[in-house]
């Protein structure tokens, strides 16, 4: 394994633990749940995702299923939580931070998962947002919120973003590496300055729960 | 493609935009979403039943998320609800009649295809009832409401009728296509009769609940 | 089929009828359901973990899909709870006593399933715990509870003690029938000890909710 692979290996596992964190005290703050609950809705926050985009392309069982290093991060995320669960929230910042690099992530490989299984740029445009947000979808279903991504903030915005500039990169003849670099780059950008400027996608137009 | 196929294309994306509509729509009325959430919701309604007759057969990746068609009629008819939202509401009825063809069709077509990968009348029956139910129970589901199918109208009945009869017609040895609209037209019949008498399926007889 | 085969087949079967009781009664005591609804939500209840597990490791169509005897036990389970309804809260005992016979057999007999298809035990422990305790998750959330195993009594606990023994017998070379049949009665006598004494599983040390 090269070092570029180490790297993205343990960016991804970076992500993944944001993800186990982050959806583990999402969790204990909306639902009085046990150690049960939290471990998991921590690993279906962090690993759900990556399970609908493989159920939907036929790549079963689920590649981070099956890769033990993926459960164990995940898990590790959740116990976290669970333990020191009101104390992290000083570190909320950080959390965030890593959540967006796991959004990031998991954006640009979904899609990149999907064209590398000859689905076209739409679908796997889907595939890479299904990725970066379902997670966090069914870990809000299980407790009971209507999932955050449906409502509120940017999240599934700077994930097509990412996932769209990806399938544009891998259609044209542009080198690939740095350039999917920078389609993580800005998928994290654009959800950081979401996140910065409390930016949130549009509601509709004529809609009177809105006035 | 001749015209028959071309017929039963028509009515499919016409149902898959109905379905799409009216998903939206309701995701509107019973959820304060964004434009993210309607498309995903809208989307769901359309496209998810399919999904997981589909999971359920193992015909993957799903036959509708492959054409591109129907991605992008699913996603135009969430746009029409997030764009015109409540001035639709007078279109209810036009919305509620092309449902019913959705239904009807997905009910029809959800049997064939059970049938067609070898399943048993019962399993495909099932699927049948999957295939028409089953993208409007996940969007209740994420807008944090019980499956309408669950405890109101007539809507699961009828497709059971349509996938029954589907089923009776395959196994005997009727000309199958005069006989599979006629089965597609008993469901939407008795949808349209339920919804004009405001019929429900039976209650529990002894629920404290109705008391 | 020798008489161990039918054992194993009528006490599955006895677990899925409970699970399908259960179940359905569950539907009935929090919401509102007509007929529709508690055969569904009795069906997935009995059926919905096998199915998560059948997808996970692509085992597709999923086994008791296949079987209509499985099908047939948990309509019929589900049927009886809807006509007898309250009737049946005498009988509230001896459900739990099967349901925790199904928990048993589905934890180890799905851990088995895991272990068989390849899976490591890590895995196979997860696809145990996600027989056993997903139909009621599903079943749960269609009807906007926050599932139960995620926050009260053991349930997954015994589920993965059962699913953990099982593992560790087929690592090791023991003589596989007997010391399986005493994991799925480790699981049972946990679970019914913890029903007994009203135990739960541990909650979040630091939880401002608990105080």
């Amino acid at each position: 394994m090269d070092s570029g692979h180490i790297a993205l290996l343990t960016l991804d596992l970076l992500g993944t633990l944001a993800f186990a964190v982050n959806g583990a005290m999402t969790a204990l703050k909306f639902a009085r749940v046990d150690i049960v609950g939290v471990l998991t809705l921590g690993m279906v926050t962090a690993l759900g995702g990556g399970f609908i985009r493989d159920i939907l392309i036929d790549s079963l069982p689920p590649t981070t299923f099956m890769d033990w290093r993926y459960l164990f991060i995940a898990a590790l995320g959740s116990l976290i939580a669970f333990f020191l669960g009101p104390r992290l929230e000083k570190l909320a910042p950080t959390i965030t931070l890593f959540d967006a690099v796991g959004l990031s992530l998991f954006a640009v490989t979904g899609t990149l998962k999907g064209l590398t299984f000859g689905l076209g740029p739409i679908q796997s445009i889907i595939l890479g947002v299904i990725t970066a947000a379902g997670g966090g979808t069914i870990r809000d279903i299980m407790i009971q919120r209507i999932p955050a991504v449906l409502h509120t903030e940017l999240y599934a915005i700077p994930a097509a973003l990412g996932a769209s500039l990806t399938a544009v990169i891998v259609a044209s003849s542009l080198p690939s590496v740095p350039w999917v670099v920078f389609a993580a780059l800005m998928c994290f950008t654009l959800r950081m300055v979401g996140v910065h400027f409390d930016l949130h996608a549009p509601k509709p137009p004529h809609h009177s729960k809105d006035t």
